[in-house]
């Protein structure tokens, strides 16, 4: 197990990851300041056959009494109803100020879980418990929390770091092929952008990570989390550095828009965002053509797509961009490469990145 | 015009009491650094007529193009439901993170607006325009935000501090005089628990604030809101000192409850719970029978309620207080005065609390 703590001064809070953590989550929870009492445990219909009987059994033996509070899987629990039938679970569950949300999930489960413990009696601690690769590696990490309405995603939300994140890679083991590839959107982005070393390790490492053997996992779960936390705890409120995470996520989220958030998986979209980031870092950053290539022959090793047929639709893409970035007109701020392992930010004009979406 | 600082470190904010300076919202916003651009003016179905042109017209003048956001007046309003209305009126009027939201209104406005603009995009600034004497003396002040559910009041919230509050005491010419004479309550609470010279202050002035004198009004309501800022400045989160703004309120919440939150107005069931808490506080803090008469003589004059017969249910009071306090069991944190001017806390036995409610 690896344990280490982001510094975010009063909201500073414990990393651990490791397999099996699911059985100690009480124990870690009041480790991290969690008051015995009443919680709530929030999980969604996938999630909780398999793993919430076992998580509020360990809570239970640190004093714990969890109700768990079950949504449907899937995107569309991000909403506004739910959050609302789940505020009338928190009530009938008399979940009080010194209480906790624990959100046992992937990334749906912990945006949704952590916006109700941001918003419950004016606030209460949230403990992230994520079970999928997503999750684990990125979106557990960074205290955003949020819901989506009809008309975009996560318009509505907070910043509300968790009290602690306990990763169990044990239960990627049960997450079907597809999700669990999808993570790795997610971890090459933090070493494209933050750390090379972690491409040529990820180069080395990577048939026994889709074997999903369990050390490998832990080691670049944990190696992720540190990189985010570095960037997080220099940027908490996305003002400056965090934007670099949006590497890969300009092209991603437009095209994740424009097909309506069904037919891609948000890593996938990510996937497909980096290598067109990759080609304008070329060509506006400096980075080699033979780093650029490297990217994208490793995402292309993880079976994640890395083309998709509505970049054609480059006019659609770019005026999804144009929302995305609350922007309707002038150069979009784009997250390029100068070489890999180190992010720069550059003002693209809507022709060049068209141009490149054509190609 | 008076004008000072609430000084909470970088949500520090000024506060603007006045007449007319509802023609000077968009400087005194502009002044406090909301920037230029689109901005949303929350405001209520009664409160729109009177005065929404006139402030999005001030907005207007210091370049803040507002969409007018109108809910329905009344408690009512602050629910999911009409969070969710407004979040996508938020999204058709595309308010960006350096957006801002205007609660031109009463204590529901702005607790509602104040809610939607901590979670808009994670958060955009508000700038609080109470136009009610509740709203003025009290509840635009302190960062308290938040929507009520079926089943209780105020259990989703956030802390959300404004970047500004603008106290247009010109506003309170125009509120029907129950409205107008409940905002009392909250005024001699403020007098009782901090200020014994404002209590002789108030007995003395009584007659021309009554008539709306707007200078006498102006000068009630700094001093209550300098009050206030003493106190949420000492402890935001409401840890320890916070507390004592609750004086009067642990009985009048419970009177609130049990009544349906129909019959009484919020400062009614406050001005009775004063009355139940000065005759606890010269049983249990040494409060002179003296001082006692004199502020239930002072809440008298204002024609505000001092007895319901509601009190005569006294078990049905107890329950609701437990629920309240979030307490199933034990002693009840009370606010009482020793002296005027001065509060302390007492835990305070249910059946003590019992018999002065059936006396």
């Amino acid at each position: 197990m690896g344990t280490f703590r982001v510094e975010l001064g009063p909201r500073s809070h414990p990393v651990h990851v490791g397999a099996g953590l699911l059985d100690q989550v009480g124990k870690l929870a009041r480790d991290a300041g969690v008051s015995p009492g009443r919680v709530a445990l929030i999980t969604d219909s996938n999630v909780a056959t398999l793993y919430a009987p076992r998580t509020a059994d360990a809570l239970r033996s640190a004093g714990l009494e969890a109700s768990v509070i079950e949504v449907t899987a899937g995107e569309t629990s991000k909403s506004v109803a739910t959050l609302s039938s789940i505020y009338d679970r928190m009530a009938a569950a008399e979940i009080e100020r010194s209480g906790a949300v624990f959100a046992l999930g992937g990334g749906v489960v912990g945006d949704l879980a952590g916006f109700v413990a941001a918003t419950w009696l004016r606030g209460v601690a949230v403990v992230q418990i994520p079970t999928t690769l997503t999750a684990q590696v990125d979106s557990a990490l960074g205290g955003k929390t949020g819901i989506n309405l009809a008309s975009a995603k996560n318009l509505v939300g907070a910043f509300h770091q968790p009290r602690a994140i306990i990763a169990d890679v044990a239960t990627l083991s049960t997450l079907p092929e597809r999700e669990f590839r999808e993570g790795f959107g997610e971890v090459i982005k933090y070493g494209a952008i933050l750390d090379a070393p972690m491409i040529a390790d990820l180069e080395r490492d990577l048939p026994r990570l889709l074997a999903r053997d369990g050390a490998a996992l832990e080691g670049v779960v944990e190696r992720s989390l540190l990189l985010k936390a570095k960037v997080v705890t220099a940027d908490e409120h996305e003002g400056g550095l965090r934007k670099i995470l949006n590497f890969g996520h300009t092209v991603g989220h437009a095209l994740e828009a424009i097909s309506g958030y069904e037919k891609y998986l948000h890593g996938e979209a990510v996937a497909v965002g980096m290598k067109v980031a990759a080609h304008l870092s070329e060509k506006f950053a400096g980075l080699s053509a033979d780093e650029s290539s490297r990217l994208i022959a490793l995402i292309e090793r993880t079976g994640l797509p890395t083309s998709a047929p509505e970049l054609g639709l480059s006019a659609q893409i770019a005026g999804a961009m144009r929302l995305d970035k609350k922007r309707r007109q002038g150069d979009i701020e784009f997250v390029l490469l100068d070489r890999l392992g180190h992010a720069v930010t550059r003002p693209l004009g809507l022709d060049a990145i068209q141009q490149e979406l054509s190609r």
